[in-house]
């Protein structure tokens, strides 16, 4: 067998995703089949099949990327020698995922991957463990700004940091449907300003 | 022919989407069939296609049904006395979707027809009109807040009431995902309290 750097496996790995990732945005999960990836990532069946065993291991490990950004991006936010007010931190969230070359694509992955969730376990699974993750450092980003004085400390930070995560999905969804005439910009500002005091 | 009565055909017309509701909660949009459509509906396929020529039909009037309810609770929010503030509109009418005796499958249906809307044009263009008309008249709730000093008046209102109209999609995502652990009305109260001023 011939020596396989890690470079290669992870640059194997993300052909397969970014193809999957084409076909999941363009026709959905169910109406893709793993024939399909096969075909638009140009790799062979035994290629594909080493690093994803089924087309749900290539969701899980789609909605797995895309919530552990987030949860990279929160907690350089928790690790700042400021604390910020958490409507900052979702508007540079916002703002950096807005900045992605493959922006669009990742919002209507996403979205199909809420719809999966919902219907299969498995996949519920792997993101309820992950969006715990996620609002665990929100968490902990909300105690800090409530000691800071920059937000309201009468809302329990847990049930803070699930309502402001709570504000990304309706703004994916809007952008997702509306494209170029939904002012992404604008809504980041009008968060800071209607949701962050 | 017999003569056939509107409360006839209204409840005809009610038992195909109940019964295609229940299909697509489950399975999936694309998962389903008519002929699955059919057998839920327990009518046969005349009864079924005088009504719908088409599943996508079917999902264009699930999603017209949900936008017209959420255009009718605003549309009472405008007409109120006293300017109510935009977040106390949603507060209700969260709690009022919450209320009905199939809030879960409405929810799993409306995330459904957002992956639908972003994969298909036609579906696309129905949710467009329709939400286009509820920002119409969220806008105008907020036109009415701002001038009543109940919010920041420095956020264009069209841009406020797609912010606002924002934070429901990820409420009915993670009361879809976490289900009984997400605490509803908490996040109702905290809505109010850390976007309401």
């Amino acid at each position: 067998m011939p020596r396989v750097s890690q470079m290669h496996l992870d640059r194997r790995r993300r052909q397969i995703l970014d193809a999957a990732g084409r076909c999941f945005a363009a026709e959905g999960f169910h109406a893709t089949s793993m024939q399909d990836v096969l075909a638009a990532s140009e790799l062979s069946a035994g290629a594909v099949y080493r690093y994803f065993p089924s087309k749900q291991a290539i969701i899980e490990a789609i909605a797995d990327e895309t919530l552990t950004h987030i949860h990279t991006v929160l907690t350089e936010a928790l690790n700042r020698t400021e604390p910020p007010r958490p409507t900052d931190v979702l508007g540079d969230l916002l703002t950096a995922m807005a900045g992605l070359d493959d922006a669009k694509l990742r919002i209507r992955i996403v979205i199909q991957v809420w719809g999966e969730a919902i219907r299969n376990p498995e996949v519920r699974d792997v993101i309820m463990t992950r969006m715990t993750e996620v609002y665990d450092v929100l968490t902990q980003v909300v105690i800090r700004a409530q000691k800071a004085g920059l937000m309201n400390p009468s809302v329990p930070p847990r049930i803070a940091a699930e309502t402001y995560i709570g504000v990304l999905p309706g703004l994916m969804v809007q952008k997702a449907i509306f494209g170029d005439a939904f002012d992404l910009p604008a809504h980041v500002s009008a968060l800071r300003t209607l949701f962050g005091s």
